[in-house]
């Protein structure tokens, strides 16, 4: 059995996902179908990049992930297909899949444009359900993605600002805030560890007025209620608190700028 | 795998729709369930009724669709299936299939009466669990409609009123609004096409203060936050906005009259 | 097929849900998954522990309830796998199995301790992705518990404090209140029929400065808008509104208590 999973601006009060699922279930009947969230904020394609980045990768091999982040729907960008190593991805050309191509080393890029594939009728305002779909289902079944489209150089593709040095402080910012309050911020591990150094513990984390003196394990290696930093589920640094919401606390949101200052 | 959708206005805070799956599994554990939305507002028939409408033609031949949109649960409403050529129907007999009667060319509605197909132990305010999953369990299991009651001949049928034409202008309403605040009225592209006429692409579509000349193809026809009309993908004019929220442009709501024009 | 629900806290807005899933999906493909919900309020064990008291028992035998409300993720609570005759269990010993052991009779828990059945990488900040995720997904195979960890005799089971009889008087109290504002208490109806004599219908049921006087068998018993006392769909004494919401009539809370006096 197949995957696709559906990431997606529809919300859950209209019953955009649902058709979707039903032109899937009409080519695929056998396909398992898993929402990774429909709460995008309308139109916001840098929000669904990052929880598309933190997510792809926990699913099986082969999994489709089928992505409707598509406020030029209609207009001129292209409906498209990534394939990486062990992945599909479906969805519009609008710089969604800006990092899944950097994260991933070689993956080439389609353009859906076989209308044998599409659903007879194709509005202007749905490609959700009359291509994004239909084309996601197909693959699903094992059709290649050369036969809905030939492979294309040019795709959009975001500068996704990573944090940069700047006077010898690591300054990155809040890119997700999720459901806890827990800040993510675009600061890797890996980015954290080149700057203060592999075995370095300490170092000063600051955000607004707060100094955090290191990186904890857990949420509770501070008393409830305070604030800490820890390498988040995704592996970026996330300032949080125990049993209790960062974001409140600090009045913090996206774009906050969180400095990283190596202990002296 | 059959397919059973489930439409509710139980939202996802209790756990009504979870326990309405657990009842089916338990009867057909290789069905295939998809919600269309939960969202519904408490006992608002007429919403439930719009968003099946609009979604129930995607699914696959066979598909059982329930909808549990039952204030008058424990009462006499009667629990009935409807038929269609290619789909079968579950919920209450309160009007909510009225939009299905409406379209469907033909359909048979049956009273759910025989007790073999509820739960053991029959409750006063949750038919969804103890009457309506289990009959669509059995239904996507292949029980025929009539082993679970007789086929009836009077049921609810809301009179819903489709645009008037008034000293030779159309006027219809907002039926639905979406969450990227596109307003759905009740105006379809036949009806509108039947009044303007059909190669017409010049017209006055009116709502509140403001006059709109034409029906665009796409969202990008007319400038980023400008206000535009379309031939929405469930079939019925929009008026949209292009990246921005008509509904909050316009400060509109459900019930607001849209007027068609034919231009002089 | 079998199946394994889901509870969370986590909501739908972030990729936590989709997450495990994906994991679920990498180990056992065929797998039906199932939401109860993920909208209890961040860390609300309670909340978690009444809403799956009032599902679990739907589901079809061998069903893996997966739970994880999980405020002390990373510290010394352990993971846990409650067995009972019907169902598996998994989460965090936290108390949120507290009422399945109040109401099986029989139940054995294992501590989840072979790193064997665990993602390759434990994070200290989602075990519900590295360690829940796996565990269940190896149940719904047919792992048997015992092969995860070995079975504990001690394990967390909060007072969930039941209604009281204080001089004469039944006092119970609101335990959750749904999407339509019905209020839920912690009233059985065995506890209820114990108290007042099991053919009485007539008793005063008194909440803030309301008293109502009998047991209705369905919401339409009373005319629109009036507030009622059910039996409600959990087998506990609801105070609910026909066609409105008790919450907001009473402007009641959870926590808010319930009374019955026994007609003189």
């Amino acid at each position: 059995m197949s995957v696709i999973t559906l990431t997606t601006d529809f919300g859950t009060r209209d019953n955009y996902v649902g058709v979707m699922k039903g032109v899937i279930l009409g080519i695929n009947p056998s396909v398992c179908l898993v929402d990774i969230t429909h709460e995008i904020a309308p139109r916001q394609i840098r929000e669904a990049a990052f929880l598309l980045l933190s997510a792809y990768r926990w699913f099986p091999s082969g999994t489709v992930h089928l992505v409707v982040v598509d406020p030029g729907v209609g207009g001129k960008r292209n409906p498209i297909i990534v394939e990486t190593e062990r992945y599909l991805f479906v969805g519009p050309d609008n710089g969604v899949f800006s990092l899944i191509y950097e994260r991933e080393q070689e993956f080439q890029v389609f353009k859906i444009s076989n209308p044998q594939f599409f659903l007879p009728k194709v509005s202007n305002t749905f490609h959700g359900r009359d291509i994004f779909a239909p084309a996601a289902a197909y693959l699903s079944k094992g059709t290649p993605p050369s036969q809905l489209g030939e492979q294309i150089n040019r795709y959009v593709r975001f500068p996704f600002t990573g944090p940069e040095i700047k006077e010898n402080i690591l300054e990155g910012e809040i890119i997700h805030i999720d459901r806890f309050g827990n800040l993510v911020t675009n600061i890797s591990e890996e980015t954290l560890k080149g700057f203060v150094g592999r075995d370095k513990e300490e170092f000063q984390i600051i955000i607004k007025d707060k100094i955090l003196n290191r990186i904890c394990h857990t949420y509770s290696d501070v008393p409830q209620g305070e604030l800490l930093v820890v390498i988040g589920s995704s592996g970026f640094l996330d300032v949080s608190a125990n049993c209790a919401s960062a974001a409140e606390m600090l009045s913090a949101k996206p774009g906050e700028t969180v400095r990283v200052k190596r202990s002296p």
